[in-house]
């Protein structure tokens, strides 16, 4: 297929062919990052900015490095100490950006459509990199890839999500790249936590986390977001821990080959222990290089797509 | 021509000559930035420090693009948050960048005169990115190409800067630059923040927004500088706004072809209306376009400067 | 000889003979920076990362330099900014980064230990750019160097150390380097400022300044640390200054080529006088200078190493 889309919005604009189109391009990029010289002349010349209104180094830092081994220019904007929050709309510090010629923005921002909006102002490409509690799709794709990788399918797989659900755009955008796969969804955590009328979409909900990891194949713990006060949702981060935090044991209830996975950063001791996060079913880290890997192919894909 | 000098530190220290020089060189940049691989070989192998000691995305995002595309190494000084405000004095911090080895260090401070200290103190380039109320040089720069690419030339116009003048360093730096050419220049704003004595200078002085911009050619409206304690020098910001915001009906009276222009970030409903703004007349954003083409010049004359 | 380590920790993991190598390797590359075009193609491909927990301009920019002048890119992380510091431990920071295939990270942070406790866990090399009062080799490293480059030798020289010794990792390095060589070495200061037991290492103490640089070759001056509460080990900045600061009327007691260093930001008018820090005898500007070389030279060994 040919790429046509100027824009990695989120996951609901991605046809089932778009999202595995993604997957294949980024194995091509993955072997760079392993080679002793990581650069490819691919994007020379190109112009990529990084503008972040919510801080992190993380999800930055593995752009930038997608952007620079496939030799493009990179711009850090972190717009919580920059001169675009002196009452600047948002608008018009992309019309500003973009006068710059850019080939592309990723856009952090705690507001929910951000990205989209930005989209719509800019001939060039826009990614989001997580906008609000709405979508942070090249998590998802990261993730996809990495079962993908670890389990040769997305078919026929039981995943389980768990965690603060209603809050993680991390879910949510998952949940959109699931479904286009013919796999079990089951969301786990408080019911404070999760969304109502999640069975209608088609997802199983279990409130005993031990239930829902019975024969998983992936399980994908979330961060709880004390930062976007889910906390106020748990009588306390110990009973959260108590109920939802992810042991050794709990894992002998899931699929021999079982995958855990979480997105980063970890809150050891409370969503995940120790023994799992840093044991043989652990695919944490594999899921960061990765994460290089598919923003290449992202940042490949909307810069050489058909115009 | 030939050019001569190490630092672009204000206006005032052009000629004319000089002035057009760089405009004529911007011209031949302009266009890089237009291309598909936006990048030239011109400055491999130099290195550019930017050394902002108040905060600034905009100029430096300019700066560094234009550095990027000419192939220059950037290193980005952020001062405010640095070590080097840990009691280290400016020259101190100058002459240990020095001993690094730049070939230009573009700095920006809140003390009218730093620049030119750090150009006596150093062998390499001095670029002034805006010296307090001083001087922003290549601001005028970049309006003055704008006004030019515009009007197909800066003599013959009658000009008029709205606004906040006597705090602005980019009213100043722009009253330097076009003296040069013959046009009639007219500042308008309220009293307090006119600066005495400009008649004498050749400048009109007009306290009445309609009047000012009868048969204007160029208005350039000025952002009200909040953070410099501009809000003292008037009653309030919406009284300001009556009498000194632009509207779609002040521009009626000046001549057809008028153009409008603002340095941004602009205070939308304040000193401009969107309709103005974002109007047919507005040329704001190729401000920012050719910030880039005009930033290229500079650091191509400097580091290419007969020695 | 040809390096096999994969990390600088420290200098008490050199041989004499790799702090020599150092040396050796950063002359060929000192050059490189006094170029017109300050760039080989070196590291090409390779992915520097600075991770910085305290702020430091400074030796930032250093790296930074020598990096990308030997073509590597470079990633800055400042931690105390970053979603790092989001309760995630600093061995999955590391993890996380390393999954991203770096091949140096040069980390400058408040806990002695820090640096050698990524190297344990990262198969990239690591840099120890500071890490509490413990070690801050590449500063030792580039004083020897200037130390060679000035006198000829490390051998037979009187190198005395003034100042805030207990609380100093520049001191320690130092201390740590210079005792490979046959030079007497004599640490100066108040005594709450030197740590017992010194002469059992064959340091001399002496808490008189004027009797300690008698016939000296090399005087370092030590910062005094007002961040790390050396302030409060001395009755008052004033006081110390009048017994440990450094004036032109000591340095008729020294050799008369005698050397005066300071690892900076100087304190002017505490620990040092102008007419010392601006005179002939300093060769403050010189160590900035060669640490870039110094720097460029790590990062070469390290990452071109025996595998």
């Amino acid at each position: 297929m040919n790429w046509t889309k100027k824009d990695l919005l989120g996951i609901t604009e991605l046809s089932k062919e778009e999202i595995l189109f993604v997957l294949d391009t980024a194995e091509s990029f993955k072997e760079i990052s392993q080679r002793d010289i990581k650069k490819v002349p691919t994007l020379r010349g190109k112009t990529v900015i990084t503008l972040f209104y919510e801080p992190s180094t993380r999800t930055r830092t593995s752009f930038e490095i997608a952007a620079k081994r496939l030799s493009a220019d990179t711009i850090n904007i972190s717009a919580s100490t920059s001169s675009y929050v002196k009452g600047e709309t948002l608008k018009d510090t992309a019309k500003n950006l973009e006068a710059m010629n850019p080939d592309v923005t990723i856009i952090r921002h705690s507001m929910p459509g951000a990205p989209h909006m930005l989209a719509r102002i800019l001939d060039s490409s826009v990614v989001n990199g997580g906008d609000g509690a709405h979508e942070h799709p090249t998590q998802a794709l990261l993730d996809a890839y990495t079962i993908r990788e670890k389990k040769g399918t997305i078919d026929g797989l039981k995943i389980v999500i768990v965690g603060d659900i209603i809050h993680s755009r991390v879910a949510r955008s998952n949940i959109f790249t699931l479904r286009n796969f013919d796999s079990e969804i089951v969301c786990c955590g408080p019911p404070t936590m999760l969304p109502p009328h999640m069975e209608e979409l088609g997802i199983k909900v279990e409130y005993n986390l031990k239930k829902a990891i019975h024969n998983a194949d992936v399980i994908m713990m979330l961060r709880i977001q004390k930062e976007r006060g889910g906390v106020s949702y748990i009588p306390s981060v110990k009973e959260y821990s108590a109920f939802f935090g992810l042991t050794g044991e709990h894992i002998m209830n899931a699929k021999k080959d079982v995958i855990i996975m979480h997105p980063g950063p970890m809150n050891r001791g409370v969503e995940i222990m120790d023994d799992v996060a840093d044991g043989p079913y652990s695919v944490i880290l594999e899921q960061v290089e990765n994460g290089v890997a598919v923003r290449m192919a992202i940042l490949y894909l909307l810069l050489g797509r058909e115009k």
